[in-house]
């Protein structure tokens, strides 16, 4: 777990800033939740793995001394959602669009844009089952990359049913479907034979191995191109005796064709051995990735019986999350961040000449302040020159010298540090002359 | 612990967002640091209650079972700071400004606008001794709550080194200084005959007991106006013998003295019964009050020695911590939010009229949404009546239809459900069309 330094976390705003704005504009609504939660919302929700990963907190009082636990660091932010959505249902909108910028825990080896502390922008819809629903998400995750800078990243697009399909008429049986999916996923890394050997060690038999392979050399050849209505032919003719997996495929086509006139247009590769770990995903499922990060920008998916595992009663629900991490990792390698964003702490720092002379350097630094510019007052009576050179060390670019003529005359002198001029203004002028001084020329 | 729905985060973010522009004005720098602190960093720094109120993690893996725990949630901003200032100090410049808006956790009794989990808004000043330093603070806070709209708050202010002297000078022996403390500092509760059961209790015997609430009595005059020399010349009389406390006393003017031209001005009412618990204060503290709410709004001081506790090296430090939720609870109560803060999500809703037109519907969404518009697209083929009527209970303004027609001729239809009238627009000036129509009249 990390400090962020002011420069970190104007970097961190900047970006927020972009995505949350993005989210607005498609009508999701912001929702924060505790960072902790009961322990017993959280266990069971994310797999084994999942479990042994979450932070839990000692009960208090006089319990402490056992040393049981009965709450925990919130270990993402969609469970959150679903508790959200079954506790406060009466409150909330039959449809209900979400936006949540948070952070969550998890007890994982750290690596390189992976922290133990780290933060969601996660984006969900509640209430439809429409793939309008699909759909939109992928433009306004689109849009939000888009927005960044980004121009190189693909949504990576599988089906739950199309991947039980696939594994279906591959004749892998359905006790086996977890354990072939977990092989599928690293399909990426370890290529057709690394699967192959995978599926045989996780007790996939022949023939089904051989005739799950031949069906995701398929799959290999869909990479090719970003996605195509020609690739979901192929899978519908594989899984066309499979009616849950050829529904699948056709919800796959149905949000493909909505994204056309959108930021995701283009964006989508349909990727049958993309599996997710997660077991809440019920329909579409996505990865966000670019070439120069291992692990993903983002993933999603549809998970229409999560909210019901609170309630009792299913509620659609289909979402995004973006890893804030992960995209000031490549932002910050690549250079995306705009120059103007700032790094100074003020634009103008009043020098004090005396201790009797502070109290008007601290009425004309709220004169300035009002005229709209961030000011520093320096607050010993050091020597001039060590008062210049502090401000610009710190790269403020304007030092306001208040001395007893100008007390007197109700003015201030303002020195420009990188031009090494200066100017004097009646107080009440100065604020208009610095901000026109600090506007760059276009 | 609660979640905090689109209304409330709203609200918050309104209020977190004045704050931030004020303390950004004065040349505060943001800075965040993780939820999770070593549970050494915290131990010992809060005082015995405060010990008993941190949350504890359990230690990791194998360690698990043996119900230790080595992590611990935040209790404050303050050790934070002093922490990451020790730690992070050649990356820091000697004179450090910062704020941070960041939620502490703490095991209490929750009341009103107390909770488990809170937000501190808050803003210090490292390297300086000046009182330039407590003076621009009190002015911020100042600005902030003025800024936030209340008209009404007094800053106590007292100094370490005058409650020392004023129990000194009454004949308390230095051994029991803590305890008298505690008891004085429930003077605005229980008034001086409290006050004088509550330090017989605590061991302070006669005379002292009667001289501290003679010199009291004093105090509870200075209670009256809001502050004057005048009220500090009878404080620096009664502290005459004890040269620290007299110092205390004149620092205490050089701060009014410097507010003078400020947002604090007039606002600053010296009391000389405020303590305040934490023991890290090494001179000026403040409290923040307003007469419907029993706590404070915020609080600070000066505490001198808390970054040598982590580096061996002292470094001045002072700050002012202000309250979210206690400032959220005074503002809804008293209804002090403008009303144009945003409540619907969305400017626009998109109906649909029929999947296959779904694709155009989105495709008009992203023309509003790039004409700044916050455009929510109703995800289902419901009876157009039943979307209306969403739109309507949601208080979105505007419904756009996308019939066939209009497919055809490139424009969208677009219904003002106040006004209940409609206009018919080309799809490429329909975003100028509506903002227009959401602009107030003036």
């Amino acid at each position: 777990m990390r400090d962020f330094l002011p420069e970190d976390v104007r970097r961190r705003e900047y970006v927020i800033g972009i995505i949350k704005r993005v989210y607005e504009r498609y009508g999701f609504e912001p929702l924060e939740t505790p960072a902790v939660e009961n322990l017993d919302t959280l266990l069971g929700k994310y797999g084994d793995e999942g479990n042994q990963l979450i932070f839990k907190i000692l009960k208090r009082g006089e319990h402490e001394k056992t040393g049981e636990a009965d709450l925990a660091l919130r270990y993402d932010l969609t469970v959150p959602l679903a508790r959200v959505v079954a506790q406060h249902q009466a409150k909330l909108p039959r449809l209900f669009k979400r936006y949540q910028i948070q952070p969550v825990w998890r007890a994982d080896r750290p690596a390189r844009g992976r922290f133990r502390e780290f933060f969601q922008c996660d984006v969900d819809s509640l209430g439809s089952t429409s793939p309008v629903v699909e759909a939109e998400l992928c433009a306004a995750v689109a849009d939000a990359l888009t927005g960044l800078g980004f121009s190189d990243f693909v949504i990576r697009m599988n089906h739950r049913d199309v991947l039980a399909g696939l594994l279906s008429v591959s004749g892998v049986g359905p006790g086996l479907h977890g354990e072939a999916m977990v092989a599928l996923d690293k399909f990426d890394k370890i290529g057709a034979s690394g699967v192959g050997i995978e599926l045989e060690r996780r007790g996939i038999e022949e023939p089904a191995r051989t005739a799950l392979i031949s069906l995701l050399d398929v799959g290999a050849d869909l990479k090719v191109g970003p996605y195509a209505d020609e690739n979901l032919d192929r899978l519908a003719h594989a899984l066309q005796v499979d009616p849950p997996g050829s529904a699948g495929v056709e919800n796959m086509r149905a949000i493909v064709r909505l994204t056309a006139g959108t930021s995701a247009a283009g964006r989508i590769r349909i990727d049958p051995t993309l599996a997710r770990g997660l077991s809440y995903y019920t329909g579409a499922i996505w990865e966000i990735n670019v070439t120069d990060l291992a692990g993903s920008l983002g993933a999603g998916g549809r998970y229409d019986n999560l909210v019901g595992m609170f309630s009792g009663q299913d509620i659609p629900a289909c979402g995004f999350s973006l890893g804030l991490e992960r995209i000031l990792v490549v932002m910050t390698e690549r250079g995306m961040f705009p120059p103007t964003l700032a790094t100074s702490p003020a634009d103008v720092m009043l020098a004090t000449f005396d201790a009797s002379a502070a109290a008007d350097a601290m009425r004309v630094a709220g004169t300035l302040r009002a005229g709209g510019l961030r000011v520093l007052v320096y607050p010993d009576a050091d020597k001039i020159g060590k008062q210049i050179k502090y401000a610009d060390g710190r790269g403020i670019p304007f030092v306001a010298l208040l001395g007893d003529d100008e007390i007197k005359a109700g003015t201030v002198t303002v020195k420009n540090l990188a031009a090494q001029t200066q100017q004097t203004y009646p107080q009440a002028a100065a604020a208009a002359a610095i901000r026109e001084a600090l506007t760059p020329r276009g």
